[in-house]
């Protein structure tokens, strides 16, 4: 993992909770896997901790690490360095993304709130009049109750997000068609077909993955569906919607949105989204980060461990997952 | 009450919910009570629904009044138009405040989550810089992991907030005259006096009660002992803060601030709050507004009933709690 990720999540000073049953063969990390020091690493190695900024574990790396049995990796996603041919050694693969899902989850549940009581718009007109007229400049629609809340995408973060609406007067419905209704009965949510979702929800959040199948999931005919006053929240990825067709909406006014990531993934200078009254942007921040990436070390330190100790991992990943999650 | 806040609590296609215990004896609100048609329905009144914009109930009203037996309040205090001739009368009070406790906790919530992951100060930074640079414009402190959330009153409001708490990564410590150790344990706080909890947490959230000897409860004393980079949160009442110390301090930069309510209700024109940064600022929106007046007509609609019945209300209110609560 990249040098800056490693200081962040194992510091010197946590280095000794791998033991006793992990013994780490480096104290600094490997950055990359064509130096002599790495390869002589990668022989002696039974498992791998990655992190962001891990270079593909290529055929030709898995040739220098014929001890290796698992790849615990810190992050959500394990595609942009791991392919099957990792599974095909039959080394044990787990991830983060259960860890990573609260951060974002709660980004979500916050930004759902605060959209519910136009808390972002009121802020901005106060202060740009410095003045507040309640009969006049309060919108009577507002409020956290008997409100619909669709998710788009049953995913580790949309059923924490799920978990955490449930003490909340809000109605929660989901779009996934690898949700079951028996699932579905069990989280305590509706199915609904994406368009009825979008078409009648208060809140619309994505939790889907980026695959070709989802590029535009969102395109211009479904936001224009979207209801009058309904908020568009995206902490998944940017190429999940139409951007340009979604700016053209939001200019109206009629809709708002809160946006941690957009395509790229911040705006172009000048874009409208900078300037809108009725978007929040975020620069990519629902994700771990700062004191949040000390549960992403222990959660790899725990699956390192169980590995280790012939335990079962909590979260491994398995090739099928890897055409339709993150 | 007010006729606006009554047609938004209760409009005609509500009223067939009293019945069959209650019956309405006006399908209009009585905006006040000197009116030979107010005094008319006065004399037959067993129960009074108030709201915001009920004038006081006097002893000349309550003379007027000789078979009432109970006022419903569908407001949180009603410190404004009741006094203690009402109880002296024996007459059962109610009010909504366990109703109106929830948007409020929802509202404060939702601001701890975003303020420990620095939300709008980042998307601040990014409108006006229309870049961002993960090496260098974030903050490696923050996050919502292993942070401190101290709570100032273990009210209504902050007992919701404690429960909303829960699930998530965050210790929470209250100071609070009236909580006894026992109750703390039970709510799974700890509790501590009031300086350590400012002096030691990264949110500081205000739910206690504007009374005499809580005016500026957090003086400038106080203010100077939050940690660098804490953020001050105040949903209750603006007079528990030194506002211009408050300002001072965050002229400098080194603390944040949320607040739903100054003193006076929204600051001056040109005030330093309208555009510090590191302040959101809102205009009193917290509590119960739009959909979420229709809980409050609920709860009032139930007690009416309850009480009508011959039962228990659920939330009355005694003469004693006047001196400490809101």
């Amino acid at each position: 993992m990249g040098a800056d990720v490693a200081a962040d999540l194992f510091p010197a000073n946590r280095h000794a909770e791998f033991e006793p049953e992990v013994v780490l063969l480096r104290s600094e990390p490997l950055t990359g896997f064509d130096s002599a020091e790495a390869r002589a690493t990668l022989r002696q190695s039974e498992l791998l901790v990655t992190g962001w900024g891990c270079p593909p574990v290529s055929a030709a790396v898995l040739n220098e690490a014929p001890r290796l049995k698992a790849i615990v990796h810190t992050g959500g996603s394990v595609k942009h360095h791991l392919s099957a041919a990792v599974w095909d050694r039959g080394i044990v693969v787990t991830s983060a993304a259960a860890a990573n899902a609260l951060p974002v989850a709660e980004y979500t549940l916050a930004t759902i709130l605060l959209a519910n009581k136009r808390v972002i718009p009121s802020s901005r007109l106060l202060g740009r009049t410095q003045r507040f007229d309640r009969a006049t400049d309060l919108d009577h629609t507002i409020g956290n109750f008997g409100k619909r809340i669709g998710l788009v995408g049953a995913s580790a973060i949309g059923r924490r997000v799920i978990e955490l609406l449930g003490p909340f007067d809000l109605e929660v419905v989901v779009a996934d068609p690898y949700l079951s209704s028996r699932d579905a009965a069990l989280l305590g949510v509706t199915r609904l077909d994406l368009e009825e979702l979008i078409s009648t929800s208060d809140v619309v959040s994505l939790h889907a993955p980026a695959l070709p199948e989802t590029h535009h999931l969102i395109d211009g005919a479904r936001i224009r569906m979207m209801k009058r006053g309904a908020t568009l929240i995206n902490t998944a990825r940017g190429s999940l919607v139409d951007q340009r067709a979604l700016t053209d909406r939001l200019v109206t006014g009629e809709i708002y949105a809160v946006l941690d990531v957009t395509d790229p993934w911040i705006p172009a200078p000048g874009d409208r989204l900078y300037t809108l009254p009725n978007v929040l942007l975020t620069p990519h921040i629902a994700g771990s980060l700062g004191t949040e990436l000390r549960r992403l070390a222990a959660a790899a330190l725990d699956e390192a461990k169980r590995i280790a100790d012939g335990r079962t991992p909590r979260h491994p990943v398995v090739i099928d997952d890897l055409t339709r999650i993150a």
